[in-house]
C-alpha cells in the first residue's frame, strides 16, 4: 500500500493521478495548507523541504513529482505509464518533468510564494507582476517545443501528460485562457476524459 | 559518442563529471555565456529553455541535470552510478537530484540571474539578500538529512554526488565556509580525490 501526501490542486495533483491509472493500490492523505501542516514537525519527517507530494512506501517516504512520477511507472510497468525499456525515452520523459519542476512550476511559485525567494512587499509585487508573462513563455515552449502529441512523448502516454495536465490546470487562475496555447488546450481536453483523472478530481474537488 | 554542452563551473559540471565517471565516449563543447551563446538560434536548438547542460546522443538531445545524469548511469551499466536495479532507491536518488534543481539551484540562481522572476533594481536587491541563508538552509537539510554518508545514498557512489559536489563548490562564492557543514565539506574532499573529478575540473578549469 502506497500513501501520497497531496494538497487539492497543488502539484500532487500529477501523482495523484499516476497512480489512479497504476493500478497501484493507494490511499491519499490531504496536507492541510491552511493551517501550514506542511511545516508541521509530523510532515517534516516525510520532507524535510516541507512540500507536497511525499509518497509513504515500505521501504520509505520519496519526495518531488518527476522521482515519485517515475517510481510510479517503474513499479507499476504493466500500466505502461512510462517508456521503461528505453533509456533515451525515458530521459525524454525525465528532461520534460524536470523542466516543469525546476522551471515552470518555480515561476509560478513566484505569485503566491515569492516570500521563500525575497522578503518585502516590493519585491513580492515585482515578482507576482513577472508570473504571467513567464508562465506564457515557458507554456510558448511546451506547446512549440516539447509537447509532441497527442501525449508529451508521442503516440505513448506517459507520466509526464499528467504533470502538464496539473500545471495546464493552474492557467485559468491566472487570467490566461488554455486556447492560446491550442495543442495544450486539446491535451487538456483529452487528460479530461481519462478515467484515472475524473478519479483523482472527484477526490480532490467533491463537489 | 555523446556531446555535452556546458559551461565552466555552471551545473553542467556535474553531468561532466559523470560521463568521465561513465566510461561512455564524449566530448565536451563550451557554451559562452559572456558572449549570451545560450540564448542564440543554435543553441536554442538544443535547449529552447537557453540552460545547459544539453547532451546531445545519437537519437537527439537531452536536457535538465537529473534527466542527463540518470540517462549516462543507465546508458553505462557497468560504470554502477546508479541503482538500476532498484526502483525505490533509484527514486531516492532522483528526488536528491530534483530537489537540487528545483529548490536548492533555483534558490542560489536568485543571486545573479534574479531577472528571471522580476524586473527592477530594488526586486534583484531584494533577491540577493535572501540567498546565503536560503542557502544555509538547503544545506542544513542535506547535511542533516538527505546526506546519507559516506555518499548521498549511502554506501553507494551514484550520480547523485557529482550534482552535489557542484553546488557545494558554489558556497565559497557565496562567503559561505563549507566546514558549517561537516558531512558536506568531507563528502566534498572526498569527491576531490576521484580522477573523474579531476578530469572534469582540468577541462573546466585549465589553469
Amino acid at each position: 500500500m502506497y500513501t501520497l501526501f497531496y494538497s487539492p490542486n497543488a502539484c500532487s495533483l500529477a501523482s495523484h493521478i499516476a497512480l489512479a491509472e497504476s493500478g497501484l493500490p493507494y490511499e491519499v492523505r490531504r496536507v492541510n495548507f491552511a493551517e501550514n501542516e506542511q511545516r508541521s514537525p509530523e510532515y517534516l519527517k516525510h520532507n524535510p523541504n516541507g512540500r507536497v507530494p511525499a509518497l509513504v512506501t515500505e521501504k520509505g517516504t520519496l519526495i518531488e513529482s518527476p522521482a515519485i512520477l517515475a517510481f510510479i511507472a517503474q513499479s507499476a510497468p504493466d500500466a505502461k505509464v512510462a517508456p521503461l525499456d528505453d533509456p533515451f525515452e525515458f530521459a525524454r520523459m525525465q528532461g520534460f518533468n524536470s523542466f516543469i519542476a525546476s522551471s515552470l512550476h518555480v515561476a509560478y511559485a513566484h505569485n503566491k510564494r515569492g516570500y521563500r525567494w525575497a522578503d518585502g512587499q516590493e519585491a513580492l509585487d515585482a515578482m507576482k507582476r513577472k508570473v504571467v508573462p513567464n508562465m506564457r513563455m515557458y507554456f510558448g515552449m511546451v506547446e512549440n517545443d516539447f509537447l509532441t502529441g497527442p501525449w508529451v512523448l508521442g503516440e505513448a502516454y506517459s507520466v509526464a501528460d499528467p504533470y502538464l495536465f496539473t500545471m495546464a490546470d493552474w492557467l485559468e487562475g491566472l487570467g490566461i485562457d488554455r486556447e492560446e496555447f491550442p495543442k495544450v488546450a486539446d491535451h487538456y481536453r483529452r487528460m479530461m476524459e481519462r478515467p484515472a483523472v475524473q478519479k483523482a478530481l472527484s477526490v480532490e474537488r467533491p463537489d
